[in-house]
C-alpha cells in the first residue's frame, strides 16, 4: 500500500491525551461558570455566507479570513464569535428575550502567518449581554465578577482585571480639543505596553499630529495611578468641564462601586487609564486581565461595552458589552511557562478493571458496579502477562488498579491498588467504588500552579 | 448604514436557546457516558491536509469534502472523525498507550445537496477503541453496554441495538463459492430494510450476477430470526464448513453471552443477520441501532469491527471497534417527531434576581450568594417597571425569581416566587439556595419522552 506521511498543520492545535484532559477541565470552567451567571451556551456553524461575515469589511480580516467557494455559495469560516452572534441576534431577534446573554466555546479561524504560539484555528471562550435599545451600567460592573470566578476556577490568583472607560478618554481629547483625532490616539496608546511612553509620544506626534504638550499631557493623564479610590479621586479633578467625561466618570464609579458586593477583592482588580482596546467598536467600560507575574503574555481576557452590536444587519439598536478569552492562546503559554499543575490526575480512566480468571464475566460486573458508583473505569480485555497489564496502568497513569482473581472471587471482594502509593487492599465492590472516589477527591487540585 | 439581510446557510443547524439547552445535555450525557468507560476526549483540527484526508480516496467523499487553497496549502475540511483519528493514531503512535481509547465529539462537513433533515455541518459523537496488532473480541462485546448507557441517558428504552458478524455473512458466502462477489452482496443485503427483499433478490441476481437460488439462499439465511438463542442455535447447523463463519460465530458468541454481566437487557439487543454495514473497511462485529417506534429513521448509532485503522500513514496493524452517533441529525429527527420533553427546564438560569431597593448592591451580594450555593443566578439589571420585570421572567421560562425588596433586607430574607406555581415565601438567602436547588431536582426529567 502506498503511504502518505501523517502530518497536522502547523498553527492547529493537536494536543496528546494528557494535555487534552487538562484543556477540557479549563473549558469546564468556563461553561459552569458562564452557566452560573445564566448564560446561554450558543453554537452557530463555523461556515458563514461571506458576504455576511465580511459585512463590516476591513484589512486584516478580510486577508486573514478562510474563503472559499462550494458550487455557486462564497463562502468563509468565521474568524471570531462577535461577528455570527451580531448575524444570529439579528436574525432571531422576535424569538430572543432581551438582555439576552449568550455563552460560546467555539473555534475560529485565522489564516495568520504561521509562528510559535500563533494559531490559525482557536477556541474562543465569549460572554456577551445584549439589550434591546437600552442596557444598564450593572452589567458592565458584572462583567469582573465573572472574570474573577473563571480565573479562581482555573487555579490561579496572581491576576488582575484592569479596567477603563473610553468615554472617560474621549471626554478628555474632547478637553483638549482632539475628539477628531481620538480614535487614532486610542489606537497609539493602546500600544504603551508593547512599545513604550517613548514611542507613543513620537507616534501621536508625527502620525496624529498632536503637539508635544499635547502629547506629554495624554500622557501624563493616562499615567494617574495608585489605588482604584486615589485613581476615581485625581479624575475628580477634571469633572465638570466635559459631559462625556462626567459620564465616562460616573459609570467607573458604578463598576469599582460594586465590586465587593460581586465578591471581587481589590488586589484583583485595577483601574488603569491606559487600557483602551484597538477597537473603535467600544464605546464605554474597557476590560482586559493580565497575569501579575507573566506580563510578557499581555492581555488574556478583554472586552467591552458597545452600542451597536448589529448595525450591519438589523435596523435596531443593540448595546451589549462582552469579554473574550483565547482559550489555546493561553493554554499555550500556560503549558510553555511549565504552568499546568503536573499532578492533577489525567488518565481517561479512574480504575483500570484486570480481570485474573478465565471467565471475565465478574470483572465486567465488578467493571459496571464501579461505573454505576460513579467511578470512571476501563475494562482491561487483552489477553496478557500480568507484568504486562500493570505496565499498560502505569503508562496510562490510571491512579488505581482493580484485580479480581480466584481469591477474591470467593471472598466476594477485589483488591484495589492504588498506582501512586502502592498500597493495596481487599474490598467489596461498593466499599471499592467509595474508596476510589476518595482517594480520587484527595488527588484533585487546582489545574494551573502560579 | 448599508444593511445586509442575515441569514444562516441551508444545511446549517442554528438552534435557539431552549432547543440548543437540550441539544448541549445530549452532549453531556455522551461526554460523561464515554468517559464513564475510560475513553479520553480528543479534539483533532477541522482543517487538514487535503491530500491526507482523501488518502482513501472514493468517489462520494471527494464529491462531497469542502476543499480549498490558502497560500500554497491544500486544505479541507473533515467529512468524518474517522481518517482524523486513524491521522493522530499514526502521527502520535509513540506517545499513545494501546489499547487507546479516545471519544470525539466533534462537527464535520459535507457539502451534501441540501434538503430537508440532511446537513452539511453535523456533531459526530464516536467512540474508538484502537490495539496495537491484536484487539481482544471482549471490546466488541462491551460496545453494546456503552450504546445501552447513552440511550438510557438520552431518556430512552423503547431503542434496539443490532448486531451481526461479517465473518458470518462473508463465511456463508464462502461457503456458497461466492467469497469474490461477497463485498457487493453485502452492499446489496444492507439496504434490505429500504428496499425491501424482492429488489434486493433483483439486484443480487442482476448486478451480481448469481442464480435466483442463491440470492433466495441468501435472503433465508439472513431472515433466521427469534431470540438471540434461537439465531445462534440455528448458525450452529451451518458450522464446521467453513473456517471464517466458525470464527465469525464464535465471536459472536463471545458477544452475546457477556450481555448479561454488562447490564443490557435482552429485549434492548438482538443478533440480526440482515446487519452489513455498506463499508468494506469492517471486519467482524457490526453495530446498528434503532428506536423501535421509529423505524424509518433508521440507525442512530452503527459501527464495528476493523482491522486496519491507519494503513494509508504507517506500517503497522491497527485493528479497532467503534461507533459514531450522528448527533445533529438524531437531533433534528427527535424534534421533529416531538419527542424531546417540553417540561425539561431550558432556561439559561434557575433563579433570576429582582433588586427592589435603589442600591443594587445587597441584590448583588444575594445572587453571589445563590451561585455560591451552587445555583445559576441572572441578576436582572435594567431599570423597569415591577411589571415589565416578571413579564421578562416569564419570557426567559426561568423555574423561580427572587425578590429583594426593603422588607425583606429589613428581615434578612429573600422572597422567592416558584414561576410555575405562582407560590412564594420568604427564605434566607441560605434556605432559599437549598431551595431551588431541590425544586429544580424534582422538575427534572429525561430530555428525550417516548
Amino acid at each position: 500500500m502506498e503511504r502518505i506521511k501523517p502530518r497536522t498543520l502547523s498553527g492547529f492545535m493537536e494536543l496528546l491525551p494528557e494535555k487534552q484532559v487538562r484543556l477540557e477541565k479549563m473549558m469546564e470552567v468556563l461553561r459552569n461558570t458562564y452557566s452560573l451567571y445564566g448564560f446561554a451556551p450558543l453554537d452557530t456553524p463555523a461556515i458563514e455566507d461571506a458576504q455576511i461575515l465580511l459585512a463590516k469589511g476591513g484589512g486584516e480580516t478580510e486577508k486573514q479570513i478562510y474563503r472559499f467557494q462550494k458550487g455557486d455559495s462564497d463562502l468563509a469560516l468565521r474568524f471570531d464569535l462577535t461577528v455570527p452572534l451580531a448575524k444570529y441576534v439579528a436574525l432571531h431577534y422576535n424569538d430572543l428575550a432581551f438582555p439576552f446573554r449568550r455563552y460560546q466555546i467555539s473555534k475560529v479561524y485565522r489564516g495568520e502567518r504561521a509562528q510559535r504560539g500563533r494559531f490559525r484555528e482557536f477556541y474562543q471562550a465569549d460572554i456577551d449581554i445584549i439589550g434591546d435599545g437600552k442596557l444598564d451600567v450593572l452589567n458592565e460592573a458584572e462583567i469582573p465578577a465573572i472574570i474573577y470566578r473563571v480565573f479562581r476556577g482555573f487555579g490561579l490568583t496572581r491576576f488582575q482585571i484592569r479596567v477603563n472607560n473610553r468615554k472617560i478618554l474621549n471626554g478628555f481629547y474632547g478637553m483638549m480639543d482632539l475628539t477628531a483625532q481620538s480614535g487614532d490616539i486610542m489606537r497609539t496608546v493602546d500600544k504603551l505596553d508593547k512599545i513604550g511612553p517613548e514611542k507613543v509620544k513620537a507616534i501621536l506626534c508625527t502620525d496624529c499630529g498632536l503637539k508635544e504638550e499635547q502629547a506629554s499631557e495624554i500622557l501624563r493623564f493616562i499615567s494617574i495611578s495608585g489605588s482604584n479610590a486615589q485613581v476615581l479621586s485625581a479624575l475628580e479633578g477634571y469633572c465638570g468641564k466635559n459631559e462625556m467625561f462626567d459620564t465616562g466618570l460616573a459609570e467607573l464609579r458604578q463598576v469599582t462601586d460594586h465590586l465587593a458586593a460581586f465578591g471581587v477583592p481589590e488586589e484583583n482588580f485595577a483601574v488603569d487609564l491606559t487600557i483602551a482596546r484597538g477597537l473603535d467598536y467600544y464605546t464605554g467600560t474597557v476590560y482586559e486581565t493580565t497575569l501579575l507575574d507573566h506580563p510578557e503574555i499581555g492581555s488574556v481576557c478583554s472586552g467591552g461595552r458597545y452600542d451597536n452590536l448589529a448595525g450591519y444587519y438589523i435596523d435596531k439598536p443593540l448595546p451589549g458589552v462582552g469579554i473574550s478569552i483565547g482559550l489555546t492562546r493561553l493554554f499555550y503559554v500556560l503549558d510553555e511557562q511549565g504552568l499546568l499543575n503536573p499532578t492533577l490526575p489525567s488518565a481517561p480512566a479512574d480504575a483500570l478493571v484486570l480481570p485474573m480468571t478465565n471467565d471475565p464475566a465478574p470483572a465486567i460486573a465488578l467493571a459496571e458496579q464501579l461505573r454505576s458508583g460513579g467511578v470512571r473505569v476501563q475494562l482491561y480485555a487483552e489477553q496478557k502477562k500480568f507484568k504486562q497489564k500493570m505496565s499498560y496502568a502505569d503508562k496510562l497513569g490510571v491512579p488505581y488498579a482493580v484485580l479480581l482473581g480466584e481469591d477474591e472471587l470467593n471472598e466476594g471482594v477485589c483488591s484495589v491498588k492504588n498506582m501512586t502509593t502502592g498500597e493495596q487492599c481487599k474490598l467489596t465492590p461498593r466499599d471499592a467504588a467509595a474508596y476510589i472516589l476518595q482517594g480520587l477527591q484527595a488527588q484533585n487540585g487546582p489545574i494551573i500552579l502560579e
